[in-house]
């Protein structure tokens, strides 16, 4: 069987298929960029027609009051189940890099009398900046260590470390448990980066422990552009949680207008400032394509996708030097290659209808989106990769 | 002349009656709210449409090297003569608290050695919350002061202070120039939030010589609920400036994925994670009904309608408490009176499609966003207040 008729037979197969309907996506596209930006669903389109020409136009301010103001928590519960957390743990809202601020900060509070911060060096570099930006303040110091280096490196000195669960670079997958348990029994904290494998890869923070994490909803949760990220608190931790960003939309009174800040209790003490409802709604709307479909079943065609497209470019492209890896374990939700002259391919990509993107230094990154990823499209990328006329 | 001939007379012949038309407003409702959420223009449902279905669903990734990337600083640009800044000093994105955070954090910086921070004691209180969450961080202290009592309270310990323009619960506005005057002879800085003010309000943060400020789109600007805030850093600080929250967005090659950060020339190291694109083109779109009145013709009309609604008021509920200066001068863009059972008006006024909004202790305020308000909503509000019926 050629590899045309093998993607074509496991797309007709493929459980998951629908879901591809319910974004907006051009047929022709073979959209693999979903690790940096994922498609937009139907629903986002209609919903903001609503939130504008009906919540915001009709009921204006009353809006607040209907559904607007405790949006950060009520979309927080929906991704939820999709990182293993009980209610009441997950509050959306702010970008990633503000999310770290208030979690990096916080948790030098909640593990006094420790100076040093481990950072994962291979991280998307904000993390480590916003760590030295949050040392910076809080007299602490950095040291960037591999995340596979964590357990040796962590000591008595450890407040904390954070640590990316996908390298966003490699798409290496790191070791959640296994990490959060080596930091623990140094009595260092945990905190994750999900960004990456949010939607796409089972997270389980509740039964690994985890202590703080944060991450992305316009990757695999395909929320829009620069869409609200998400902080997770535990709640053994919210007592104590003490974060910098201490904007009024996190008071335990917000209306009382009083002249000192006393966070609310439970999760909502992660919030800052108003938060962003446009942006908000339209990431409720997008993920309601999680209504039928678990992470696991997502997990289980990405996998498959994954092994598909490694085989194609065994064939196709034989040589080509692979930096995720292989074994479905260590993998998380991209294959990534080095392929010099990067950016001609992907132009080359690109000019074929076949997106994915470059990362600096020649790397070539294909996200496996499996609500709307297809095995033909995996195979069109080998192909052109390997020369293929389209 | 009654006051009713007299509000339709007025209506007739204001020159800004055509702009309510730009907006998605109720033709019966008189919304006098904008001082908290302004109401939508019409362009912004078209262009979330445009960029969700256009932008996002078919160039995809794409759309970030075509427009997206750079908004914050081009929509700060759009903005800045709003504020009387010259381009390149105005930058859009986070919430008005993360904002602050940014500027207030950066001020220590720029004027290091002083350990005293005052604070604008009538502020809103998201700005007393984040500069006690800066000055801990940074070991300097919190003084709070009315702002009229500024330029006797700032020393030679005072690093900055923080000021509102207008005080969001009576409506009172502040001398930015001479409070900046002040402050700058004891050599402080002087650190505006103009929330209540921008959009409605002549500012000429240049002209004084202000040395930072913060300010909301989601009043007078009609941004949408919770729209990106925006920060203004003058040139001339534009090097030193150094705030905390140093994401990749402000890094001076985010693509590079250095280890270390390094702030990018210019406004641009005010930004600090992914923009949130839906909100900041909604924001974007909402702009376009100042391109053909300037913030004079705005003010001037605010201030009829003001001073037409404390006649209404005088005439129609004798002895009502008003709570805003009434000299022109002194007055924000809205006005407060202090109302015994203000929850219960403030239903009663909402059944009868009057909107406005009640802050603690018993304050109704009402807003006057001139581009939309007219006359006759301001009499209306009065009528229904002196138990009219309706």
């Amino acid at each position: 069987m050629s590899l045309g008729q093998e993607a074509a037979e496991l797309d007709a197969r493929d459980p998951l298929a629908s879901k591809r309907a319910e974004f907006d996506l051009d047929p022709q596209v073979a959209y693999l960029d979903g690790n940096s930006l994922g498609a937009p669903p139907r629903s986002v389109a209609r919903r903001l027609e609503e939130v504008v020409r009906e919540q915001w136009a009709r009921r204006l301010i009353r809006s607040w009051d209907e559904g607007w103001w405790d949006a950060p928590e009520r979309i927080g519960d929906r991704i939820a189940p999709l990182v293993g957390s009980a209610p009441g743990q997950v509050v959306v809202g702010d970008s990633t890099s503000v999310n770290l601020f208030k979690l990096l900060v916080a948790a030098t509070r909640l593990n006094p009398g420790r100076q040093e911060i481990l950072v994962d060096g291979t991280t998307f570099p904000t993390d480590g900046y916003v760590a030295d930006s949050a040392a910076r303040l809080t007299g602490h110091v950095v040291r960037r260590v591999a995340p596979g280096e964590m357990p040796g490196a962590v000591s008595e000195r450890t407040a904390f470390a954070l640590v990316n669960h996908v390298d966003y670079r490699t798409g290496e997958l790191h070791d959640l448990t296994g990490i959060t348990e080596a930091l623990h029994a140094a009595g260092a904290l945990a905190v994750w980066d999900l960004c990456h494998s949010v939607g796409a890869v089972p997270v389980e923070l509740d039964a690994a422990g985890v202590d703080l994490a944060v991450g992305c909803t316009y990757k695999f949760l395909n929320g829009g552009p620069g869409a609200p990220a998400f902080s997770y608190v535990p709640a053994r931790w919210q007592e104590a949680f003490d974060q910098p960003l201490t904007g009024w939309a996190g008071h335990a009174d917000p209306f009382a207008m009083d002249e000192g800040y006393a966070g609310r209790a439970g999760i909502s003490r992660a919030r800052a400032g108003t938060p962003d409802i446009l942006s908000m709604l339209a990431l409720d709307a997008a993920l309601d394509v999680w209504g039928d479909v678990t992470v696991g079943q997502v997990r289980a065609k990405a996998l498959a996708l994954g092994e598909f497209f490694l085989r194609c470019l065994d064939e196709l492209v034989p040589g080509v030097e692979v930096l995720t890896p292989r074994a479905p374990a260590r993998r998380g939700n991209q294959v990534s290659v080095r392929w010099p002259g990067a950016r001609e391919a992907l132009a080359m990509l690109t000019a074929q209808d076949v997106i994915c993107d470059f990362r600096q230094p020649e790397v070539l990154r294909f996200g496996l989106a499996a609500l709307y990823t297809r095995y033909g499209d995996v195979l069109r990328a080998a192909r052109v990769l390997s020369g293929w006329p389209g």
